[in-house]
């Protein structure tokens, strides 16, 4: 991601040279990764101002999420930002400033024509093959009425990539889910016909299915797309495959990330008072089965850049 | 306060005719009061262009308050907003964006030129004339380089209208609270020695020392000047001047603003325990008070607009 990122914003301060630089975070979530997409694009900024000897433009970034997110805890966190730029050397001072936008990014977000670089990041999900392709091609037109003439966007998704939508590691992470979920009807926790009544739906596009969607609405060239698999524990960061330092530790983050994801429908069908519970077994049972291996996620990575209209 | 910020939103349009419209409200607080100039500025657009057959601006909004500021709770109440616009008769639908803006007004909070209008209200305060000097000049330093050129302020905040600066009803508000606080130290629940050494600085400048100040930078023009009276109690809309309807009601909501200005002073020095008890206290007070005699407050409110260089 980083070198998408790196090539889309520095190709945006080449084009432009712009005073006043617009960026937003969609679904940002309250976590500390929008604030390193945050510090990551100012010190790309940075260097670029440095290479060519100018002044770094005015920075105003906006971190968009869904009116419930926990912008308090957000804004909470933004010193964050200081420290990871102080820590970087030889980097120039860029003036920035951030905002709190809440709504839906499948609605207007911004005035025409007043942004100049999108990132979305793991918050573009669909549940149905159907919702993919109205929702996608929706939020894409949103975004291009939004972004600023050479304005780009870097998007990352979960996707697939085997053809067989029932294969792969989503169905490890479903069954893992399950067992959990199962120990608790067995326990009496949870209802038995509320469980067998439980449908998780998440539809994962393959890359194709992404390429023809954006090349048919032809508004974007793509400049990149990439598909890696990314470790579900975002704090490992341990190139060798299939060892796992601590287990445990990382069974704990993995669920974290799934919870993100599924405790709405979950809290939505069982109530919430289950959640807790679920989510410390379904830990347990993540880190039994990294004793074995990995959980790797295939992602899809694309960046876009606004189709020049003559 | 309504026409002057009915003349300042009608001549940025007026004069600038801006395809997007950007509004920021200093100190919003996490109230309802916030929304109302919201709502109360997208009015006036909404007339303006209906007058003059122009398709309305794309209006940006940043509602700015220190970072631990409740957010969360000020993006739920935005659905507000839409109920009060719907109730307008004649109006014409503006495109419009709410951003959260956390940080304080007397650091830069917006790129160069890119505000066409400041909103402040009751958000200005000052706890010595010293401090009054130099921060309200450094406000409005900061803002000029905020503002579009031909950009416009409309600030309100406490002043007082007599020479004497013990004098007036600031000095009855603060012996209410000290009333409220004696009968807690009698009653053991706070200490005498805190009492004894408390003080509750505010400083309320006069039309006078602001207008020296204003004049003495040479930023902006100033458009209007008013002083009035403005009742303690938001809520009380009756004109009578010294009935009280509902003394009790009253008291409660004349605390509650003493308390958002006060709280974090009083809690910083007794401890947050005592603080509820406090302003309940205070309320009784208060209506008591009342029966007596309406608390009006003199407010100072001005608008300024930014000179042009040439």
């Amino acid at each position: 991601m980083r070198p998408m990122l790196e090539e889309a914003v520095g190709e945006i301060y080449r084009n432009l040279l712009p005073e006043k630089m617009v960026v937003a975070d969609l679904g940002c979530s309250s976590g500390p990764n929008t604030l390193v997409v945050l510090s990551e694009v100012i010190k790309i900024i940075s260097n670029q101002c440095l290479r060519v000897g100018q002044q770094p433009p005015e920075m105003q970034f906006f971190l968009n999420d869904l009116r419930n997110n926990d912008f308090n805890n957000l804004f909470r966190s933004l010193d964050h930002v200081e420290q990871r730029l102080r820590v970087g050397k030889g980097t120039i001072s860029v003036p920035y400033f951030v905002a709190g936008l809440p709504g839906s990014f499948y609605g207007g977000l911004f005035p025409r024509h007043s942004v100049h670089f999108f990132h979305s990041s793991y918050s573009l999900m669909w549940i149905s093959q159907e919702q993919f392709h109205r929702d996608f091609s929706h939020f894409l037109k949103l975004r291009f009425d939004e972004l600023v003439p050479c304005g780009q966007m870097v998007l990352s998704f979960l996707g697939r990539n085997k053809k067989d939508k029932l294969d792969g590691e989503m169905s490890t992470i479903y069954g893992l889910l399950a067992e959990a979920l199962d120990s608790m009807v067995r326990e009496g926790l949870v209802e038995e016909e509320k469980f067998d009544t439980f449908n998780l739906p998440l539809f994962v596009p393959s890359s194709k299915e992404v390429e023809v969607i954006v090349k048919l609405q032809g508004l974007y060239d793509i400049i990149h797309f990439q598909t890696f698999e990314s470790n579900l524990d975002p704090f490992d960061d341990d190139l060798d495959d299939n060892v796992v330092l601590d287990n445990v530790q990382s069974g704990a983050n993995c669920a974290k990330v799934i919870r993100s994801v599924f405790e709405p429908m979950i809290a939505n069908h069982f109530g919430s008072a289950i959640v807790d519970d679920l989510f410390s077994r379904y830990a347990t049972n993540v880190a039994k089965h990294l004793l074995k291996e990995k959980l790797m996620l295939p992602v899809l990575a694309l960046s876009l850049k606004k189709k020049e209209v003559t």
